[in-house]
C-alpha cells in the first residue's frame, strides 16, 4: 500500500483528470442491498483514454489500488473498492466515436449508457443485442467487463459475443488496441476476450469495437403459466426441443409471480409458474414462431398471455425489467446470485435453491434466463435486521455449492467480483485456477488493478 | 533441446501411446505447396486423453518439443515440426462423447472430423455452423485450435463462437476443463477464449463441447455477375447496407473465375466477378431473402445464376469449396494468405493484393469471404522453379503490409503459425506483444508448446 499522505491532494496535483473527494455513490453497487460497502482515497473523473492512462500510470507508480466504475449496477461488488485506491469513474468518456449504419458497427467510449448505445443502433435501422438490466444506468465499458448478459442472450450471445475490438489502459499505464473493426481476427492469443469479463482486474477498458446486426422487423413476446416447476420447466425444454429459435426464453416462479402478480400487464392464474418467450424476426417469419410458441406452451399451460400492440409490449418488458426492483421493496434487503447450470438442470437447481432459502427460514423467490440455464435465485432480507444480512455470505455459498454439484458455474453474467471470489478456485480446479493466478500477474504484476476481486 | 539419445525409443518406452517413426504425412500442412517441410524425432499417437496427457508429461520433463495435429489442412505452418520432438496426432481421439439433440450441443473428442460433427448434429436436425474448407480432413481440435472460419461465420460467426468448454492439457502434462455444457459462464477469466486461436502453443484441445442450432429449413445460394471489382464490391455493399441478413457472402474475382469457370454449374459471363450469397431460415424467410438478394443484385449484374434444386445447390457448394484446388492445379506451387480488412477497405485490398502479383510478375487471384472482410489472394507459383518458391515470403509480406495499412490483421482464419510470427509485433504493437508473450510464459514457461509458432 501506499504511503503517501494523501492519495487524493498528490493525484489532484499530477494529473489532467478531475480528482474530487469519495462520495458514497462512487462505494457501492447493487451488493449494498446485501450491506456491502467501501472505501477510497480518490475518486478520478478523466475525460478521455489519455486521461485515464494518465491516472493508472500515477496509480502503478506510487502502489495505489485502481477501482474502474462504470454505471455500478453490478451484483458481485466489482464496482466497490475494497480498501482505499482511486476510483476511475469512466462516466465522462461518453462518446460515440464513429457509427456506420451501413456497415453494421459501431466504436464507442466505455462510459455510453446501454440503453443510449441501444438508441443509436436502432435509429440506423440496427440492433445491439445485450440487454442486461439497469441498461438506462450501465455503461457499455461496465458490460463488457462483466460480459453482461440478459433475456435476449439466448438467441443473440453475451456482451462478448459482440466485441470486435477494444480499447484498453494496460499497467503501468499504457494503452494498446486489442482488435477493431475487423469481423474476423485470429491473430495473436484472443486477448481481446480475456479482457471480456475482466471486471476491472486485467485493464480499464476505455473504448470498444462492437458488431451491430440489423433490427428485426417484429418481436412479440408470449407468456405461458404453468403448473410449478415442473411444468414451466417441461415446457421450457419442449421449446428447446422442438427447434424453435426463440430471441428469449425466461423464467418467473411462482413465488416471484406473487410479488410481481399485481403490477403484471394481464391476467395471471393463482400461484402459476411463468414462462415467458419471444419470436423475432421478419413479420412473418416472428408471426410463425410466434403461433409454434403458443403451441408449445398451449399444451399444457393454466393461461397465455400474448400481446400484440407495441403499448402492450413494451409494458410486459418493462414489467420483466423491474422484476428485481419489485422483488428488493420486499423486506429492504437482500442476497441475489446468478449460478447457471446445464439446461437438462435447470428444473433441479431452481427447485434446490428455493430450498436453500427454506433450510434458513429466509424467503426465497427466483426467475431467470431459462434458454441458458441461468439463475436468479433471490434471498429477501429485512434490511434492517443484522442477523438477517449476516445470512447473506452464507446463502450465497449454499447458491454455488448447488451450481458446482449439477456442473454449472457460479457466475452465468454478473461476475465474480468481490462476493464470489473464495469460489473461484473450487470452480476452476487447482492447475487452472494457477493458470488464472498467472494470467492476472502477467498483466498486473503489482496486484493494483481491482484487488480483491475475481481471483 | 533435449540430450536424449532416441525420442522415439525412449517416448516409447514411457508411454501406453503408440510412438512410431515420423513418417512425410507428419511433417507437413498445405504450406508444402510454398515448399515447407518439417523434422521431428517421434509421432505418438493417444487413444484417449490420458496418453495425451502422459506424452506431453513425459516432453515436458525431458525438454522435448510437442507438436500437436489435427488434420493437417493449415495454411500457415502451424502444424509443422520446425526442429524435432514429438507431434501429437489427435486422429485417434474420435469419439462423440455426448450428443444431446434436444438440448442443442454435443461433446466429441479432438480428433472427429468437422465433416463427421456436421453430418451427426445434422442427423439430429441441427446445424453445427462453422464449415472451412476441407472439413472432411480437418478435425474440431485443429478447428478450435485456429479458430476456423469459412463462409458461413459471416451469419453464425467463427469456431469460438460455437465452443461453450474444452478439454486441455497443459503443460506439464495435466487436463484441466474450462467451461461445460454451459451456455453461460463468467467465473475466472475466459481461458477457454484463450486457448480458442492459440495454435498448439498453450495446451493440447483434447475434447470440446460445442452449442449446435436448430438447422435451417432452406438455404438457397444466389451469384451475382459484375464487372470488376469496383462492381461487385458495391452489390456487397449494398447487401449489408440493406440489412439483408445473408447467412454467406462471398466473392470470386475474376481471375479466379477464369480458372475456375471451366467447372462452373451454370453461364458464366467473360471477365465477371463472382459474388455469392446465400440466403436460409424456414422456407419462407429464405425464400424472402433469395428475393431480396436477387433484386439487389439485379440492379447491376451482368448475370445471375439461382440455383433451387438440392442437386444444384450441392454442385454450386462443391465448386466453391474447390476453387483452391483448381487454383493449386494451374502451377504446382502457391501462397496463399487470409489477411481480413474492415468492410469498407476490402475493393482496396483486393485490387492492391493483385497488383502485388503483378509488382513480382507473379500471376495472382483472390477470393474470399467478402462480409467478413476475409480475403484469400493467393499467388501462383511454379511448383518445380525454386526461383519463385523463393518468393513467397516476400508476397505474403506484402499482403501483411497491406492488411495492417489498411486497419486490418495479418490472419482471418488460418492463423499466424510459421508464416507469418514475424508479423504479429507488428500488428498488436510494442505493449500487447509483451503481454501476448507473458501469456505464453505463463501456461508454457519451458517453450516446448508447438515452439516457433504464434510469436
Amino acid at each position: 500500500m501506499s504511503a503517501l499522505a494523501s492519495v487524493e491532494r498528490d493525484l489532484r496535483a499530477a494529473v489532467a483528470a478531475e480528482v474530487i473527494a469519495p462520495s458514497a455513490a462512487y462505494l457501492t453497487d447493487q451488493t449494498e442491498a446485501r450491506g456491502l460497502g467501501g472505501r477510497a482515497d480518490a475518486v478520478a473523473l478523466p475525460h478521455n483514454t489519455e486521461e485515464v492512462a494518465e491516472v493508472v500510470s500515477w496509480c502503478y507508480a506510487h502502489g495505489v489500488p485502481i477501482v474502474p466504475r462504470g454505471g455500478g449496477t453490478g451484483y458481485a461488488g466489482g464496482a466497490v473498492p475494497l480498501d482505499g485506491g482511486v476510483v476511475i469513474s469512466l462516466e465522462r468518456l461518453d462518446r460515440v466515436r464513429s457509427f456506420d449504419p451501413l456497415l453494421w458497427r459501431i466504436e464507442v467510449d466505455a462510459g455510453v449508457r446501454t440503453a443510449e448505445l441501444r438508441r443509436v443502433a436502432r435509429e440506423g435501422g440496427l440492433l445491439f443485442p445485450p440487454d442486461p438490466g439497469a441498461a438506462e444506468q450501465s455503461q457499455i465499458g461496465g458490460n463488457v467487463a462483466t460480459n453482461a448478459g440478459g433475456p435476449h442472450a439466448f438467441k443473440y450471445g453475451v456482451t462478448g459475443a459482440w466485441v470486435t475490438g477494444l480499447e484498453v489502459v494496460v499497467p503501468p499505464g499504457e494503452v494498446v488496441q486489442l482488435g477493431g473493426a475487423l469481423r474476423k481476427d485470429v491473430a495473436g492469443y484472443d486477448l481481446k476476450h480475456l479482457l471480456v469479463g475482466s471486471e476491472g482486474t486485467l485493464g480499464v477498458i476505455t473504448a470498444a469495437w462492437l458488431r451491430l446486426t440489423p433490427a428485426p422487423e417484429a418481436a412479440w413476446p408470449v407468456i405461458g403459466f404453468f403448473d410449478g416447476v415442473r411444468g414451466g420447466v417441461g415446457a421450457i425444454e419442449r421449446v428447446v426441443g422442438s427447434g424453435l429459435t426463440a430471441a428469449a426464453l425466461e423464467y418467473i416462479d411462482s413465488e416471484t409471480m406473487r410479488y410481481a402478480g399485481a403490477s403484471f400487464p394481464g391476467e395471471v392464474p393463482g400461484g402459476a409458474f411463468a414462462v415467458l418467450a419471444e419470436a423475432d424476426g421478419s413479420t412473418d417469419e416472428a408471426a410463425r414462431i410466434r403461433a409454434d410458441l403458443l403451441d408449445v406452451f398451449g399444451e399444457d399451460a393454466l393461461a397465455l398471455y400474448a400481446p400484440e400492440s407495441p403499448q402492450e409490449i413494451a409494458a410486459l418488458w418493462r414489467w420483466r425489467d423491474g422484476l428485481a426492483l419489485v422483488v428488493d421493496a420486499q423486506r429492504g434487503g437482500k442476497a441475489s446470485e446468478d449460478i447457471a447450470v446445464p439446461l437438462d438442470r435447470l428444473g433441479e437447481a431452481i427447485e434446490a435453491s428455493l430450498e436453500v432459502g427454506r433450510s434458513f427460514g429466509i424467503p426465497a423467490c427466483s426467475w431467470g434466463h431459462a434458454g441458458d440455464g441461468n439463475l436468479h435465485t433471490t434471498f429477501l432480507l429485512a434490511g434492517d435486521d443484522d442477523r438477517e444480512l449476516e445470512l447473506a455470505p452464507k446463502l450465497s455459498e449454499a447458491l454455488f455449492e448447488l451450481a458446482l454439484r449439477l456442473g454449472g458455474t457460479i457466475s452465468g453474467e454478473h461476475g465474480v467480483g468481490f462476493v464470489k471470489r473464495n469460489w473461484l478456485a473450487k470452480q476452476l480446479g487447482p492447475r487452472a485456477f494457477e493458470l488464472h493466478v498467472a494470467v492476472k500477474r502477467a498483466f498486473d504484476p503489482q496486484n493494483l488493478l481491482n484487488p480483491g476481486k475475481k481471483a
